[in-house]
């Protein structure tokens, strides 16, 4: 639970990556006249694909090492910490690294219009929305478990992938063909067939008030996810960092609010850190990096590609458990695993002829 | 089971269809002067549009009207027959009706090349193979459950879609596209995620002779389906109640060998009709209908089409049952619909251009 909890908060945000990007060599020079120069230019076009596959990949390793860091930490027997506070550290660094990020491009590349830090009213009021959204959806997360327990909710979070699947299509107005809705769909069923286990069928039970928030809290983040996407793309040849700067600032800032609402007692009594372990700084450190891949993913890919990106890294996860940790796999792991990815060839193999 | 067996051994034959085919005035002395002419024909290909509906249709709701009369006789506690001597009448009955379509059709349209019965020994020497395969594949199945349960049996024989797949692209050279191939693992993953329980694992604990075992049924079962298309197809002038006779008198005379390995001592001691009830005689009719549509099916569309249409049954059946006999669906059964339903579309939507 924590795990997702975690995740979810790290959803809207990015900043290591700015290492990355200067890796590139992004020409912010000729990029800053046109809001289209670094998409279209055509011999930017392999370029473009190659650091859509590097952000890809990079989140997908980060969200399966995640999870596996999650199991481990539960074997460890050490999970005592308070979740809103590491949420809020995971910001922190985030913050920290966009901005660490950020004074080596100034560095290297000068201050220009793109990566200049202060930017307008107008371009950062619409920052606090994403952290905004997380913070109602994981405040309902608390009310949800009245009506569903923890494996269904599991079940259940895989509405996402149809809630984003929508809003993507709705609210970016981003076209899929036939086939790659096929897909989407395929992907939810094989994501839910892959989580299924001998008590999944209770989740059928699940009461109206228990489906409206599930699907209330789906649509939350689907749509935080979405938003997020369209500040991002809003003006692409702003720098990276800059965007992700300001949406982790937020996010410390509603984390800090999370902490006051759920944890302030436990806080005030054992201390910010208690209950920390070496797993926890890793947990941390790891989520700060795998935020800062979603947020790269929003910027040179979509939320189709980071929806795509953490289904297979779950599956992987599995895998590597097997090895890890004697997990086996039951049949509906192999049967959805199949599922996903047939979904994921559909997805590639639709694409729209534009 | 014995559904399985006795569905298993229709798979190769066909006949009141007869009826369905005057119904439609195929223009007999046209196409006895060329292979293609029924094919190609243009103006008839509305005709072999329906037709083909129609066959794969009755194909659907006889199989799944088959699997609802199982679990009615099994509810009704009478389930003491010999399905050997089922399966016997099953081709009697089938072989009786194609004699009675082709006799109307004689006074119809009077006796022609394609609806002579005598043939050559060229054209029926390979009737016999598909009944030989199915009654291997029969006798095979009383030594599988010595590797796996019943449960685990009806898991794997969703093999069979694959294998059907694999070979009607060998033998019959006929190609489907990448979509369509998507389509057909999800078909098979689909109907697997329908059936799925909570014991369901124990399959994957199958040993090697367990699962050489499941392979080469499906590839028993997968090629005898394929076989019969191939010598249906081979003459498409041919009377299909004509093919049909000659598949049924060695689909008697092999089932006739199978009483005798299985139950001969069971049939002389208690007499050929023990345990017989109104609802085996249903369960008889039912299946000689859907043999008969089999064929039809084989004549009119093609193997794939056959295994989409026994699919879709198997979950009608299920939807069914849920009004007649108060069952209730479990996720894994939605989950698996979705999949199959996809799957359809997939086949459709991924036709090749030719």
């Amino acid at each position: 639970m924590e795990y997702r909890k975690i995740k979810d908060e790290d959803d809207d945000h990015d900043d290591v990556a700015s290492d990355l990007e200067s890796l590139k060599g992004k020409s912010h020079a000729v990029a800053a006249s046109s809001n289209i120069a670094l998409v279209g230019a055509g011999s930017n076009e392999r370029t473009n694909w190659k650091r859509k596959g590097v952000v890809t990949c990079a989140l997908t390793i980060l969200t399966s090492s995640q999870a596996i860091l999650i199991v481990w930490s539960k074997r460890a027997g050490k999970y005592e910490y308070s979740v809103t506070t590491a949420n809020f550290l995971v910001e922190t660094l985030k913050c920290a690294l966009s901005l660490l990020a950020l004074t080596r491009i100034w560095k290297n590349e000068g201050v220009t219009d793109d990566n200049r830090l202060s930017t307008t009213y107008d371009e950062v009021k619409v920052f606090p929305i994403p952290a905004a959204l997380y913070l109602f959806k994981n405040l309902l997360q608390y009310y949800i478990f009245a009506y569903v327990d923890a494996p269904g909710y599991q079940i259940l979070k895989n509405l996402n992938i149809i809630s984003t699947g929508v809003l993507y299509r709705i609210i970016l107005k981003r076209k899929l063909s036939e086939i790659q809705w096929a897909g989407f769909i395929l992907l939810c069923c094989g994501c839910t067939t892959a989580q299924l286990n001998s008590n999944s069928d209770r989740v059928l039970q699940t009461s109206l008030p228990g489906w409206t928030m599930a699907i209330v809290m789906a649509l939350l983040s689907g749509f935080a996810g979405v938003y997020t996407e369209a500040i991002i793309k809003k003006r692409p040849s702003r720098n990276i960092n800059v965007q992700n700067f300001w949406l982790y600032v937020f996010g410390m800032a509603f984390n800090a609010v999370a902490i006051v609402i759920q944890d302030f007692d436990a806080v005030a009594n054992k201390g910010f850190f208690h209950g920390y372990s070496f797993i926890t700084v890793l947990m941390i450190l790891n989520h700060a990096l795998s935020g800062i891949a979603v947020s790269m993913v929003m910027k040179y890919a979509d939320n189709i590609v980071k929806v795509y990106s953490t289904s297979v890294a779950m599956l992987l996860t599995a895998v590597v458990s097997v090895f890890l940790f004697n997990f086996h796999l039951s049949l509906a792991f192999f049967l959805g695993s199949t599922v996903v990815s047939v979904s994921v060839y559909l997805h590639s193999a639709g694409k729209l002829r534009l």
